[in-house]
């Protein structure tokens, strides 16, 4: 099982995703700004797992903090949730993290400050917990709906490394395959920062499910050759009407599979539905460092002194999903309906 | 002016596009096989070049021949022709290039050998010649159709560095441009081999035409957001359908763009145009090497074990060309009576 995301008595470890899959390195973030760096240079992503790793630096920086008292420990809460959030500002799961963790600060600040810190760590780590659940859940809901027999094509790293196991999109895979379905996965390489060659690539291999790599211009002719049956993607924020912003690159295939009448579905957790979002041009998406683009492994592959835009999410509208896999069910249009149906009463009234 | 392809008296003289845009280096190939061998591996490469290189490796195997008459002359200029036609197999004016040499030796078999040799230097100079006056006409046809202030999406390099000079499609764009039109390019990067990113970006900034590089995966969200108004792609082989086999990817460029209302247009000489071949289906594709999908640069990106593909271009059907432009006029549905109707007479009637 690989551990994405981890509790540790020396601080919040990580399996180093920059270093993947010629390296397989660990890093342990000792304190909450290094979790915030961690987050910030993709040592950790994925919607999922960056919203239990700023949980986890959340409780970190609280178990760190010398505040004399309660007044001092929440404004350090405050600013170290400050700097997590700051760190990426599409996945919504980030900012879930970050505000179950202050419910938590509250519902438990009458007790005694050790109890507060015990706390903290204790819900971060039900959160991994919920996530690899909520995974495994959402593999059994969405398994139904991939072919028998057939090629699925997903897009970056929506895997046990982009979650604290299992995975979302991957997760789906893996639970068709568990169930005895013979799937092939082509993983398109996700250009900038390539997390469908590294990360799908590397995860799927070691589970013995046969996966080939393309380049992400390599998808649509692979399509019109009636060689894909499905695409199933992950999500960084899914809105209230089901627009859903995940990596660059989604919107792309989401057209292509409605041109060659190939189901599209993403699979999410209910963390990643923002119903406080009514629809994707109110997603904010973020602009990434142009190097991603400009160079690859150190290596410059434009000229000096051209225009670079690196986009690191795009926005796929509603009409193009199939239907959409949660840990409470597969929903489809109207989304506006079916999305506000799973949640729980006190966010559907809301 | 960028010398993309040139007759010397030492050999066929090319710019290495492969160090391109870090390092500007010339190669000179002093036998037919080294000029085979810099089209296989990519030194020289785009449609229109690569027919021109492959006469002048012709012309260069004819003169360093060391054939004692016209017959065994004839043998070693067939051998020569098979070498030069497998390098790549998708382009169609290689095979054109090479049965212009074919038919120019018929022609002037009759003279003595010193007068051959000499008169296939020069048809291989001719074809030279006319493709930088094939581009500048497609130019004056296609610059029209650009929007007077805008930003065009182009694909792969289909520039001065894919012919002999002045571009196809950035012919058209340059054109454009000296006519007055406002003009800012997207260049796609293009994996897996960068054409965008490495030589698009480095020509178009020689030209201080305002470019912008972006992932493959980026034209689908800036088509969206209403920032692309026109997309100029070149092409390898327009089938007599008007299906045309481009560099991998365009089919998907084509899709996003029919989808958000966006013109497509490919750009290519009369050469381009193969009336022998009635649809897409029919024209091969050329598979690469894994390599250049599992390596940039140097460095691994994909695990050991896992499957790559690499075809390195695919066919965009007709249905999705808004017109089609070429030396000769610029031609629009039904192509294939249009098409023909541009055809030289015994072309056309054969």
């Amino acid at each position: 099982m690989i551990k994405t995301v981890e509790w540790t008595d020396a601080g919040v470890r990580f399996i180093d995703q920059t270093k993947l899959p010629t390296e397989e390195t660990y890093v342990t973030c000792k304190t909450y700004e290094e979790v915030a760096d961690a987050i910030r240079t993709m040592i950790v992503r994925g919607a999922p797992a960056i919203g239990v790793a700023a949980a986890m630096g959340v409780a970190l920086g609280v178990r760190n903090s010398q505040a004399p008292g309660l007044a001092a420990l929440k404004r350090d809460l405050n600013h170290i949730c400050d700097v997590l959030a700051a760190t990426r500002p599409t996945a919504v799961n980030l900012f879930w993290g970050i505000r179950r963790m202050k419910d938590k600060f509250d519902e438990v600040s009458a007790q005694p400050i050790p109890e507060v810190r015990r706390a903290l760590v204790a819900e971060a780590c039900q959160m991994l917990a919920e996530d690899i659940a909520a995974n495994e859940s959402m593999g059994k809901h969405g398994a139904g709906l991939l072919p028998s027999r057939g090629s699925i094509l997903t897009h970056c790293n929506a895997g046990a490394l982009a979650t604290c196991g299992y995975g979302t999109a991957l997760g789906v895979i893996r639970a068709a395959v568990d169930s005895g379905k013979k799937l092939h996965v082509f993983a398109g390489e996700t250009r900038p920062f390539l997390q469908g060659s590294r990360l799908t690539a590397w995860e799927l291999l070691k589970d013995g499910i046969p996966t080939t790599v393309i380049s992400d211009n390599m998808a649509g002719t692979m399509m019109r050759q009636g060689r894909i049956d499905a695409v199933v993607v992950g999500a960084d924020r899914v809105a209230a009407n089901g627009d859903v912003a995940n990596k660059i690159g989604t919107y792309t295939l989401a057209v292509l599979a409605k041109e060659n009448g190939i189901s599209f579905y993403v699979a999410a957790p209910f963390s990643t539905v923002d119903l406080d979002t009514p629809d994707g041009s109110q997603i904010p998406i973020e602009q990434r460092s142009s190097k991603e683009v400009t160079h690859i492994a150190g290596k410059q592959i434009t000229p000096d002194g051209v225009g670079v835009e690196n986009p690191a999410f795009d926005v796929t509208p509603h009409q193009y999903v199939t239907a959409i896999i949660t840990e409470r069910g597969v929903v489809r249009a109207p989304y506006n309906e079916s999305l506000r149906a799973l949640a729980p009463v006190e966010t559907a009234s809301k």
